[in-house]
């Protein structure tokens, strides 16, 4: 398994990228995360537009470089504004990435719409242990919005979503994993912090929707949003609680250079 | 009448309480107050969810450890989705929290609505002077979400709601009161500048209801709520400004040691 | 064309009599930015209160000291709240901002619901460059909620939309221009930054809202608005990155001092 962390030109090439690129992204997103989302995009050079103001899911679906589906959207729009972003999304060939956010916690209606937005393709899937396990059929045992397993125990999981219906998924944890069921890449560091601070998980869906517009290599733009991310979170360390630790998380997001030494 | 404040071995003793708990508590909320409140929770400990996405009502309302719900959450839901979380809660016996903001500012149907509320027996009401006065039938003369009385002008009304509805009500302010309409604390403290930062109030809310999850001595639960969040704001004061004091607000909270000497 | 900045006691004059009105002001807005909007509001001294739950549209949009729509409200309410706040407040002569955010973006039925609001004369209109262009009818090219023009690009149309409907326009950019079709203000100043924290724009129209309530110089109060915008922004250089500027944008806010020498 290759493991891979910021110090990788490989990572950092995928930032300078997005820098050059600048790209417009679009998501779909719920209300606690929607803030931070939008201000990690900003950090790193993005531009977000959020929400299903009126045709916005049709039209931003397909014009943007990017789109980003947080299932918990649902708790501002219905699902067919969600499948009709997705839809438009797969249909225009935009990169698209689903963030199953509490599927298999027990609410079989929402499970059912989240699960529904497969039919559509997403290029990737990123959620923590749980919620990936459940979308592959098994029993994560969510809590809420919460995970009660491992990341390492999501692996094989993962692979067998990967694999079958031909995307990168990505699991977050003391270790991230991202496969497309035959390559696997492990990302480490982080701080346990970024789970004490709301939206940090939803963000990082909107970092991997940036991070694959216009790539070349989608894994390699997927482990870099995780790299990124970590060595961000990494930065951060000396704040010294949850609430400075995600402004200076934010700050460390936006100094970070792909050309430094 | 008793004053508590975090010095109180039997306040500490409910946030250590929470932390050992970890509660799962649910919450509808208004989108500008929803991210704040998420992190105050995640700072002590607690695991929040937040939203009205498709059938979490139903089953979050059942399955949290807690429940709170903040009446402006209309602002993104119906009137059937907030019935339906106190419903769940009341009936699956979750303690939960009203808290009826800006009721009583002239909206009449929004009022109608929280009133409605309280046929679910709100295990704990909190608000500010105006809203809990016109929620026991009286004239609170709020204007928006503000309120225009002190909070010592609400004590008869508190009593008179808590004890005619069997629950506990708490009124912030300069000093705090909780009253369950028999026996009531005062908790003082706190910093003025909570009243600057967005959502603070609604906050509240939602570490009432962490604190309410498995709670043995309702009063005190809720005492502690008040008094950690005083405690938290008074260690935040060396903060310059109104964005930073929200920061400090946040790192103190989540630093707040129930062992500490 | 005469320039303004916070020296101006003609500025300060603005801050200081909002500072003594305490204006409650109600607002429209998206959920990305709606929290800093409200901080923003709180930092100067307004009473913020936001959203449309129920009948708030018609009673706060009435009895409001003033009124913000930004249209990307349409995110979680429908057209109809939003007509009925802007009615609301034309009928009750009470000042209101239209922030058409994203008009012009590529959505006509989202375009179509913004253009109609004009029905209801604004008392001000607040944008980007590709914003106000398209809201004239031009073509603005907008990229989601990113300008592709300059400031100085959109001065002819925004002189062309004061004077056609008959309010204050103001358009911003490195410089900010506020014109109501005969006279233009320039407001320089500021922080690149301010456009890497999200909702930073739509935070500004609620502000202006706030210097607009009691307003006898309607011109100056929107200006005043805008050199208090840039005045907070300068003071908050120092920050290292794009999370603590946020940060301490609001501490400067909250720290102006009208009377200070």
């Amino acid at each position: 398994m290759k493991e891979l962390t910021w110090k990788d030109p490989e990572i950092r090439h995928e930032l300078a990228r997005l820098k050059a690129l600048k790209p417009f992204c679009y998501g779909l997103t719920n209300y606690v995360a929607a803030n931070l989302s939008a201000n990690v995009l900003l950090a790193v050079g993005a531009g977000p537009a959020i929400g299903t103001a009126m045709d916005w899911p049709a039209v931003f679906g397909r014009h943007a470089h990017a789109v980003w589906i947080n299932a918990a959207s649902l708790m501002s729009c219905g699902p067919e504004d969600i499948r009709l972003a997705a839809r438009s999304a797969h249909e225009a060939g935009v990169p698209w990435v689903l963030d199953p956010v509490a599927v298999g916690a027990g609410a079989p209606a929402y499970d059912a719409v989240v699960k529904g937005l497969l039919e559509f393709r997403p290029t990737a899937i990123r959620g923590n242990a749980s919620e990936l396990i459940a979308l592959a059929g098994g029993q994560g045992g969510g809590q809420g919005v919460e995970t009660t397993m491992t990341s390492d125990q999501a692996v094989p999981f993962l692979e067998n979503v990967a694999a079958s219906i031909g995307t990168v998924a990505a699991v977050s944890g003391p270790v991230d994993y991202i496969t497309d069921g035959r390559v696997t890449y492990a990302v480490g560091g982080g701080d346990v912090r970024l789970t004490q601070v709301t939206g940090a998980g939803c963000s990082l869906g909107a970092l991997m929707a940036a991070m694959l517009a216009g790539a070349q290599d989608r894994m390699m733009a997927v482990a870099a949003a995780h790299a990124v991310y970590a060595e961000a979170a990494e930065r951060a360390q000396p704040a010294v609680g949850t609430g400075s630790f995600a402004v200076a998380f934010l700050d460390q997001l936006s100094l970070l250079n792909p050309l430094e030494e």
